[in-house]
């Protein structure tokens, strides 16, 4: 693949830092070992997290892409950059739900674990100010940040991707339990997969451990201060390095 | 009308006590003076609100009923007694937004006072041990407190309900910025507006008044510690008493 120059810095968000490179349609994106929790109140650097969520990501990544679904992913370049085209972030947090967790059971009465037969799909509008609240159909109508058919694609493709994920992590023993997606438009006005997809976005739940504690996977062991955060997130990578597409390397 | 003799104590909130009566097809409401705000955190006795808040409901059910609108009113006694008919009442709050302002304007940026067209519905989970939340339409279906046809007709009866109350506020300038409804169904089956509509209830604007604080009528002037509560809804009463069938008075 064609090397690339790195270049001014275009963005730089909790986690990772976006760079423009010396190619129009190619960003550079940099893992950071940063954690944060709780629209950013807990914070903490966790070495290695970085590259652990930037393999992780390019293999699941590489996964959906095998599989035709559209996404800004290009490629790695070392531990802990990821190569992307460039995309219009639409600004909504899809998250899908197949197992109850997290906030929806601080929200309903719905005890965590409970199975949520379709997978439910929250949209909640991204935005840090207003901490990214849930959007009803109409208030995402009063934001106009999508049309109804935008709407309808995206979450057509987030249901696809969950269907693909879920499948791929329980062939390794490993729960999707819920997961954010964002989605973008490329510069020719093609909706796809943007961000990440890793223990950071994903609630993983180790089938092979009953423990409620003991199987956490995920961001959560952060959250909740478990420890492990680290351990959790190498076996993730571990199980899935078996089962996804080699990440293609830039350089 | 029928004189009735009261009954037991069946369940106590915020703002009201309901009590059985020897009739079975009719409930006695106790309208208090307490006033409460972000789930009862905020707590006070403002004197004269119960027989206010009374005397403003029944005469707006009377306007709703003689305009056809199915609700649980049946009557006053006294200055804080309500006669109505038995419910059992769907756990939600339906809130239609005129204008914006309170919670929406901190969920989403947009200034308060901004016009919404068409008025916003939102549905909320009534249940304070879950802090009321904002419902999805997908998780008002896991939570099937309605069916579907039920939901339509509920947003149906809101919108209408919503028009009726607009108009006749408007001809007293006062602009009824949002309001929250609560629907219940008899023991036929029907579904009937429910609760009460009152300045606890309503956000209304003095309409003849530029001052941003000055012009608020409602329960905001508690919230917001602007006081001149009562004198507010005293207002609200003597513009509202002219052009209102006046209330059928039990005893």
């Amino acid at each position: 693949m064609t090397a690339y120059q790195l270049g001014p810095l275009l963005y730089e968000g909790k986690a990772k830092r976006v760079f423009r490179t010396d190619q129009s349609d190619l960003l550079a994106v940099e893992f950071k070992d940063d954690a944060t929790a709780f629209n950013a109140l807990k914070k903490a650097q966790l070495q290695g997290k970085g590259p652990l969520n930037c393999r992780i990501s390019a293999l699941l990544l590489e996964h959906l892409a095998a599989a035709g679904v559209p996404t800004h992913y290009r490629g790695i370049d070392g531990d802990r950059w990821m190569l992307v085209q460039p995309v219009r972030v639409i600004p909504l947090e899809v998250v899908i739900r197949n197992l109850a967790a997290g906030s929806l059971c601080r929200q309903l009465p719905i005890a965590a674990g409970t199975p949520l037969k379709p997978p439910l799909l929250d949209l909640y509008y991204k935005d840090d100010a207003f901490e990214d609240p849930l959007l009803t159909e109409a208030r995402l109508e009063w934001l106009a940040l999508v049309t109804g058919e935008q709407r309808l694609e995206l979450e057509r493709l987030a249901r696809w991707i969950n269907a693909l994920l879920r499948d791929l992590f329980s062939g390794v023993q490993l729960e999707l339990v819920d997961f954010k997606l964002e989605f973008g438009f490329t510069t020719g006005g093609e909706m796809v997969l943007a961000d990440e997809i890793s223990p950071d976005t994903c609630r993983l739940w180790d089938c092979q451990v009953e423990d409620p504690s003991d199987r956490i996977l995920d961001k959560d062991r952060f959250r909740q201060d478990l420890g492990g955060v680290i351990e959790a997130y190498g076996e993730v990578l571990k199980r899935v390095q078996g089962v996804c597409p080699q990440p293609r390397v830039y350089r």
